[in-house]
């Protein structure tokens, strides 16, 4: 892979948060000679990226997703990188989650790779998350629905197996190879990354839509335009100086270390992307004190790397893109960075998408404490012994993992 | 990458026909282990596949495509691949030929790879056929307008250039991701086969539509069911099993050993692809004494490969469908290995889609002879030395070609 060194860094506080980044090639052949003679863009080994892949989880949450994409999805997946699935499709009146798994085993079956499995309403994570404390993760005596729920399972499955970096990738996702693109893009951004806390999230090249006349290829997402133009209206706050660097509000795509990762507070629902971001900034952008004056000190490292490939997703639809824009602007508006000012301009944007009537004002979300308060240990203990869904495809993984799982119910 | 082995092989003559094989994973890791132990997939290695592409030459045929995918195309093509644009773009009143040098030179001046661009008219290529015999290709002072007749160029200058493989990618594929994909399954294709004489074509696991209710996930094109299935028809003819095996009949996207491909001949325009399946057919199949007695004995290497990614490109309308039809189809007729009563089901399709009005009969298309009777050295110092357009780009290159370019001018 070839790509952009980054080029423009903006600074606040403990964040290095750079101008997205181009790629140039998917593949960047064999020759050492380029890496010593270039200013602009590096080259990334093939060896580095399948070292890296080796430390990286690539999780994809679930949640009645075709068949078909999510086998496209995991042969997208570099090899090396372990697969963790959080599934939150139904169970009944068909079990999903079973073909999910089936799924999941053929495919092992044929390429032998490291794959987990889970559901996302296993009472057995819920009792973890209970006997360690982490109940704000909970709804009742089960896991709540959510994304961001499922995305903070995988987080704690991918510690749980020893992997140092996480990243995202949703399971609808209509090509291959562009999966295969996004891992490439964090495995390469973690090796450019300077701290040991780095984020990298994906900027689409393009969002293709389908129109009666045919494709045409949009620069930006409609929630990502809004989420956009409000972080960056906070940075602007801060620093006094407008900027329009962030690009990758919404990215669903993204990857962290897991350094990084468990320090973080989470947003409930389709608000975890931006609440990344805003959490980020509450934390070490310097405006407030930072509660880990140690980490500050390393700096965190945010890289945006834009894609080759276009973005082709399953539509959603409207009720769904309504629900994201309202958690995102709803995150960023809870959040004390968040000026009087810019809380106005985002009750006018709510109100003109018909997402708030006037009455009405944003409800805080729900948030999820860092995981860095779970202890790992006891996490995968009580989930080992308790999980009537977890499942570990794979030679190698089920070799590694013979003690770790004991009593563990294989699907 | 990992993909089937062969599993069921046609064999008649000397052409070993297999089905369809699938890919499993893009990358397939580093692990070493896997090699030994697994029957029905196969993992090629990273470093097998970029030997390989050092070997290989992508042509990539381009006429007014635009140019964002070009570029995107470009970045998939693996880096170690030779990369050869033959384009027969209009140089009036916007020279687009120039812009696309323009983009070929900027792409290349940041990822520094190898690089070579010509157009399809230039008198000085023309000039090369002429003296060397191969009128085959010309009209009247220039080589003829086609596809067929670009490809030919570019596998004269990959020969040029000390390639073994050549493999060709339409310009017009909206996802890098695919380009890179089947870069790679030509390769392991090159590397499954037995034979020196081998010919790699992609079959797309989908081709989407766009239609008013969003994208339609088709298994196959609409010209390929016809072309595949007379193709099999003959095959079944005159080995007395019905078969289904082709599934590939029009794959622009497919690679040859160059051995292969200079003894081959072709037809022109858009039949270029399932006549050379057509006369492979017509030279190895068994059923005429074969022009290569020498050849008959290594045998011919047919893999036709399932792709992961769809197939996205460019829509080019009725008009440009129907006539690939009418020359899938007027090829297949034309040939000495087409029997009566498969002649009269092919003028049946012809009449019904409207192709042929009942009096008309299909006309015989241009051939052109093997590029075998080519003097390669000879070709080369006439085009270096006469060519207006050519251009070579890459540091690489650029230091390689110094003494056969002596001459050239420099775009």
């Amino acid at each position: 892979m070839k790509l952009d060194f980054p080029r423009y860094t903006e600074r606040f506080g403990a964040i290095n948060l750079s101008s997205v980044q181009r790629v140039y090639e998917l593949d960047s052949g064999k020759s050492e000679e380029y890496h010593k003679t270039h200013q602009t863009v590096r080259k990334i080994c093939d060896e580095e990226l399948a070292e890296t892949f080796g430390k990286l989880a690539i999780i994809i949450p679930i949640k009645s997703e075709k068949l078909k994409l999510l086998e496209g999805v995991l042969s997208g997946v570099p090899h090396d990188c372990l697969v963790i699935i959080v599934s939150n499709s139904p169970r009944q009146p068909v079990d999903r989650f079973k073909i999910e798994c089936d799924t999941l085993k053929q495919f092992v079956h044929f390429v032998d790779r490291d794959a987990i499995i889970v559901h996302q309403k296993d009472s057995g994570l819920a009792e973890a998350f209970q006997k360690l404390g982490y109940n704000s993760i909970l709804d009742g005596k089960l896991v709540r629905d959510g994304k961001a729920e499922g995305m903070i399972v995988g987080m704690l499955i991918a510690k749980m197996m020893g992997k140092e970096y996480v990243g995202f990738i949703d399971a609808d996702n209509y090509i291959p190879g562009a999966v295969h693109e996004y891992a490439k893009i964090f495995a390469s951004g973690i090796l450019m990354s300077h701290s040991p806390y780095s984020m990298i999230r994906i900027s689409w090249i393009y969002k293709p839509k389908v129109s009666q006349t045919g494709l045409y290829f949009a620069k930006w997402g409609r929630i990502s335009e809004f989420t956009n133009k409000y972080l960056n209206a906070i940075i602007s706050h801060y620093t006094g100086f407008e900027t329009e660097i962030i690009k990758t509000g919404n990215s669903g795509e993204h990857a962290m270390s897991l350094k990084l990762a468990e320090l973080l507070t989470y947003s409930s629902a389709f608000s975890i992307e931006p609440y990344e971001m805003v959490n980020i900034i509450e934390e070490f952008g310097g405006v407030f004190p930072s509660r880990y004056p140690e980490i500050v000190y390393e700096g965190i490292d945010i890289l945006q790397v834009e894609t080759r490939n276009p973005h082709f997703h399953e539509e959603k639809g409207e009720q769904h893109l309504k629900q994201m824009l309202r958690d995102s602007l709803y995150c960023i508006f809870s959040s004390k960075l968040c000026t009087p000012t810019i809380k106005q301009q985002i009750l006018k944007d709510l109100k003109e998408n018909g997402i708030l009537t006037s009455k009405k004002r944003p409800q805080r979300l729900n948030t999820m404490q860092p995981l860095k308060a779970i202890d790992i240990a006891e996490f995968s203990n009580i989930v080992g012994k308790r999980s009537s869904t977890l499942g570990f495809y794979g030679s190698n993984l089920n070799r590694q993992m013979q003690t770790l799982t004991e009593g563990v119910a294989q699907f």
